[in-house]
């Protein structure tokens, strides 16, 4: 982050302009509302649809107040999502269909979830739905491809996942293959 | 952005590993809520104070929804502040105490604003206060001197200014002078 235009001496203030190429640039980041996992069904429901960036700042201007924001690089999977997103904290990645074996599981991620696609159209796809299945009766949320869902006859879901983001770490063997999938 | 980690062909779901360095890192940017000046007062008050961003995906979590929040680049005025920031929106910026000549005045700004430092306590410090004199009937927000408001005995301000952002521009010329201060 560049500090150019930077006043000097006697005046306390800097006054910034912002560059291109800084992260402020309404191009470069996406922000999107957050929900915990936990909160379920209702929480991602009730997360505002509104999240895309405007005027010369990028200020992001939601229909309804909401407390938990989290900032994107502008990844493409992101990039056109102005209305409907949201990311679901999840605390592990258990709740991912995906094999386990080079995953670690207390990992946390968030799972950018598209609410503007609810139908479950793609066998290769994957949808947050709700997880009634795994022997808890917090209802609680997951991950599932879409032809699991299609052979039990869901057709709707919670929305479609964009992405998954997992958190930083040092090194960079996190190229995931096909056959880590279930 | 990197798209570092994206999954490929059949499965369409990428997953990204976040990188030291991306902008969603915690440290690189700060995101603030946004009050328009027009809102005056109540609502730089009414704006969250917890602005902080945690864990390993840097989600703020505030204490209460907002509907309007801008991300900028963590520039050391805002790189600690987790409390009680604001940006304020001015739609020109009449509203500064510098002389007009070399700025556009038809340009917004963003006064970010330290809400936890309320007092007039330096000459060359900067403050926003509600403008009552500029002949407008509207209540509307400004930024005054230390020591202009210290001249008509105003010892408290909604915060001292940790500085302005100008919009994004193609060209650099944006070296404030200590000159072009009033």
């Amino acid at each position: 982050a560049g500090t150019d235009g930077l006043a000097v001496s006697a005046v306390k203030v800097p006054v910034v302009r912002m560059k291109i190429g800084e992260v402020a640039e309404a191009t470069s980041v996406a922000v999107l509302p957050v929900c915990r996992a936990e909160g379920g069904t209702v929480e991602v429901e009730d997360a505002p649809w509104e999240c895309g960036s405007k005027g010369d700042f990028g200020v992001v201007e939601a229909e309804k107040g909401w407390k938990s924001w989290v900032v994107l690089p502008r990844w493409e999977p992101v990039a056109g999502l102005n209305r409907g997103g949201v990311a679901v904290a999840f605390k592990d990645s258990k709740v991912l269909p995906w094999k386990a074996s080079k995953w670690n599981q207390n990992e946390p991620l968030l799972v950018v979830t598209d609410r503007g696609s609810k139908e479950v159209v793609a066998d290769d796809g994957f949808y947050l739905v709700v997880g009634g299945g795994n022997g808890n009766a917090e209802e609680g949320l997951k991950v599932e491809k879409g032809s699991a869902l299609k052979e039990s006859s869901v057709k709707e879901s919670l929305g479609s996942v964009l992405m998954v983001v997992r958190p930083p770490r040092d090194d960079y063997d996190d190229q995931i293959s096909d056959e880590e999938w279930d």
